[in-house]
């Protein structure tokens, strides 16, 4: 299919480049009936918003969105809802010295190559700034998922380049800039990155999604397990290069007297599933681990070449993320909650809903 | 979708329980015209095949695939090839004693929430070998992709538990039974699962896949890059935990300058991003990496409950591999094949084809 | 997508050809815990079975169906169920001759500008030999939607060639081989047939289809209405060049205020809209109308060319039906019971199931 | 899948209502490198624009599309193209009437028994006016067959009501406001609506479609034929209750020897497979034809129930067309560029491109 659309049931279509008239989505099959406004979406868009730090780019974008159809007297129609949303602080002329030539580790070099064509400003379409729409249209699949289910779900930065940040408590994630569970490391990451801005240079993070309160039984194996779904959204994400569930890469060498997780009639004994088994929801928390690399628009100058193939030295300026980990967080929540709320349709159509389930 | 169709031009519909009748797939979307014989497709069902050596289950299954359709006078006609593997070597009384509860870590539990029925004949459609029909279609899109691209797609193993496998070269890696490119490495191996077996336990192990002789342009940004694509396969694959490519998680402590790879007239100078940039081919080896979990099904014995919710104890008798793993090679070739398939027929209705790509 | 799947979550998978090994096709999605025989199938593949009569190809098929995955202990498990039917009767010595030409008419021709390569015995892909996996699937959503629903799905004809048959009652319709529902046209129906088949000429048919106890609220507005789903099924079905439904073409000099079907607390007073309103059901009694072209397979010599461009006199010999609208009626009921069943699990999944639906 | 996607590679999602904000959609997969501006659209918006003669509505809309996306210096990216067009002219008061009861023959029913709410003014999801994104989308997919095929795809009206149109030429066509080929017909067409508006009711009309300059090979039996993709699109527009191909339903007394098309060195001797055989293209015309059901919204008073299911007596006031057919060739046209424009993308990716097609 056309490449712009994602999700079966829940599904939204995509468009826009970073520095076009605007940005947006339709979100086609949210249920029916339920309580939608402005502020439910703006609340997440202003979590992953630019320029709200000076860790972060500096683009000042109100991100405001606009709903164009598919509620009617504040309530899903069931019908699609459009989500629009303007560009406004879009300084093109920065990007004029690298037209014509390909950063290292972007995607200049591909959308040439696939396209013939493409939209040198702000990275155009591969731009991370095309996950605003993917968290608007997230922001509704999680008001769904918290209303049907109470869902919850969280993401935060469990390492920053090379500091590794210790989970101490949720409190703390959203009174930072860095989402970081734990206070006391803030300082030390602020020196980082200052001296990483210092560098012109960029560095990756990792971070942790949760989601709870997940009925058992999501998930369409085989092909389209849940975790297969996960692993296509996350992998999906601007920069991201390695996604696990549960013990992940530590499953390697763990026994399966040690990784498989016990059950008593209380429930699980532990979570080395990461709340997914054989691609279905289990009902345990489902837990997501993202390796995000460092961006490739950085002031450093780099060998390449430009359209013609001959060498090119290139050097980054405009305004970038010198970690787009730190914005990471509230755009993979917004990605789990797509997923989740596909196969939670999808699971009712095929199979009703279950009382145990 | 109803979750057992892969791909959209190149498409795979998978069918079939390990100790039902048969298992196979419909192939849909092969171009017409490309020379197929039932050897292209034993071949790599051999590969994969169980009971070849004492270190995998010891089911006897001859997995002897028929053409049912799609090829006429030895070509390819455009049309769905069915393909059609019959069980043989069903010992479905080992199951009974676990017909009622579930194994910790297994497919058992997530299927009766979510269906209310199932089939626990070596568990049924969450057994392993389901993977059978994914690598006969994947050796119809491997013959496609090498006849069309030269593409070449291989796998091996390169961590086995606790025991590291330095790469050495290809040529060893048909030759053993773990798909391990480094014959020194070998009696530590097997002495490692000959102990394991003993111990009637399980362990993981991790996997390389690289893809050569890929045109630049493959991936549709955004949602359906061919990284997410690929993340999508391979985590859909039994026992899957984490997907990486190029760098990976290694990518988190790297800095820009040193993740982005320079370009020259004579090419790349390092493959950090494993042949995939904003979600498209860059014309690289494509590397992917993945992290398989131990197996659920051991001897040893594990608290679980039963469909009543009461305790019990679970202890799994049955043929099993105590390694996926050490099969996992030709079944993740064959999930990337597919991908890379599907993704070149779909570059190439959208884009037509390009010299440069 | 490659072509040969139909519907979303109740979703078929189609392969085989006319004269290859077998014919047969995926099942996917049917919801978990009905009940499963393959007397449910073979019942009606049974009716549409070739060589019943004089009057229809006298190929001799048993059209024998093996149920190969999807259904444990008679239960069907929420699992793809593999059909499969072996082709036994196949002469294709008899298609030598047109193997270099095209039958005018036929697919012959368009498959050859589409794939290159073709294959021509009984006509290959092309054949309505394929509908026969279209109502083995059929007959599983119809068997759902009775058990869910109450649902029936009836078909007779109408017209065969120039002759009208009057609706008298579904009584006659299973005991002729016209499905007519009307017993004294049966002798003219003969008569007329008999003498076409001297002549080596076929004959067009019109057909309706009516589903009643549909619930209300099945189709997914703008674009994947029932209607429109309907109108892809039973054009996509050999032969047809026309669908229409409830007051049809009629609707064309009808007036709004004749049209409009007006309700009242008892109910609706008429049914113009064919139990189809906005392209949602509306709980009446779906009808639809489909007009059926002669076969093109004839023993009149008609002028053509061969591969070669060059003037060609064709003349079909082999086995065929000189009216394929006479078997035409069961196929019909498959594909509406399929649409159906796939859009109530669509609605189900996006809306759940309201009381008043 | 959600119902509001349209297409596989040439792929547009809708949004949408009445009275909304706005009304669009977003077009994915139109190929790269081709020139496009607005007024590549706004010229066919033009042709469906409410309020240009006193026969249709008098809702005055301007119809003005914005480009969001997708286009860069003129040309397109191969991205996905965002259209919005404001709603300008919403005279929701007008509505309230019927806010609480069902117009015989409208979606007012269905809507509110499929989802339990609904946005009553001016149809909401259900209005014609939905139409305008999927002429907008068709005119970037007949711009992108006329330069890459030369196709040329065009629509009349060849009755309306009880009055027959002869076929004179295209030259009239874009001449009056009833798309009729023919200008002699015209007063008499006029008095009819006239008397028609008086009388405060509606009617109904027949449409043709005809693409010319196809190339052979579209259409991917079985399922998805090109003859099945058109019927679902044509069947989708509202009022539309009968669509047929070629000879049509005249196809149903037809012999084999009279409906099949001879072929001589020349080409085809007559068209009555409308340019479809077995599902493909065979280079022919692709000739279509719709049978349009007179509009449900009329001064004229039906019977009718509200909410509660209590009698009620139904008058639409508000603006409304009285033959919906009268706007419908545009629409038509696009919907028919649409299907064939994905279909040769996906014949492209399957097939590539064959000489001889």
């Amino acid at each position: 299919m056309a490449g712009s659309t994602f999700g079966t049931l829940f599904r939204v279509s995509n468009f826009g480049e970073s520095h076009g008239p605007a940005i947006g989505c339709v979100v086609d099959g949210c249920p029916p009936g339920m309580p939608l406004t402005v502020k439910d979406i703006q609340t997440q868009l202003d979590r992953r918003r630019p320029g709200t730090s000076r860790h972060v780019t500096q683009r000042q974008e109100a991100d405001q969105v606009e709903i164009l159809s598919g509620v009617f007297e504040g309530v899903t129609t069931g019908t699609p809802i459009g989500l629009l949303i303007r560009n406004t602080d879009a300084r093109s002329k920065d990007y004029a010295s690298i037209a014509d030539s390909f950063r290292p580790g972007h995607a200049d070099y591909t959308y040439w190559h696939k396209f013939g064509v493409r939209d040198p400003r702000g990275g155009g379409r591969s731009s991370a700034r095309l996950t605003a729409p993917t968290v608007a249209a997230g922001a509704i699949a999680r008001k769904w998922l918290a209303l049907r289910y109470g869902t919850v779900i969280r993401a935060y930065m469990s390492q920053l380049g090379p500091i590794r940040i210790p989970f101490l408590s949720w409190d703390f994630v959203e009174q930072n800039p860095f989402y970081a569970p734990n206070a006391d490391v803030i300082p030390e990451l602020e020196d980082y990155m200052d001296a990483l801005r210092r560098d012109g240079d960029s560095i990756g993070a990792r971070i942790e999604v949760v989601a709870e309160q997940i009925p058992a039984g999501l998930g369409e194996p085989i092909y389209d397990r849940l975790d297969a779904d996960i692993a296509y959204a996350m992998m999906g994400l601007n920069a991201v290069k390695g996604v696990s569930i549960g013990a992940g890469f530590e499953s390697i060498d763990q026994r399966g007297s040690e990784h498989g997780d016990e059950i008593t009639p209380e429930g699980f004994l532990s979570n080395h599933a990461g709340g997914i088994l054989g691609g279905i929801s289990s009902g345990q928390p489902i837990t997501v681990s993202l390796a995000i690399k460092p961006t490739s628009s950085i002031r450093v100058e780099r060998r390449s070449v430009n359209r013609a193939g001959e060498p090119a030295v290139v050097q980054t300026l405009g305004r970038h993320d010198p970690c787009v980990g730190i914005r990471a967080a509230p755009i993979a929540e917004a990605l789990l909650a797509l997923v989740l709320a596909d196969h939670a349709l999808l699971h009712r159509g095929q199979c009703g809903e279950r009382e145990d389930a």
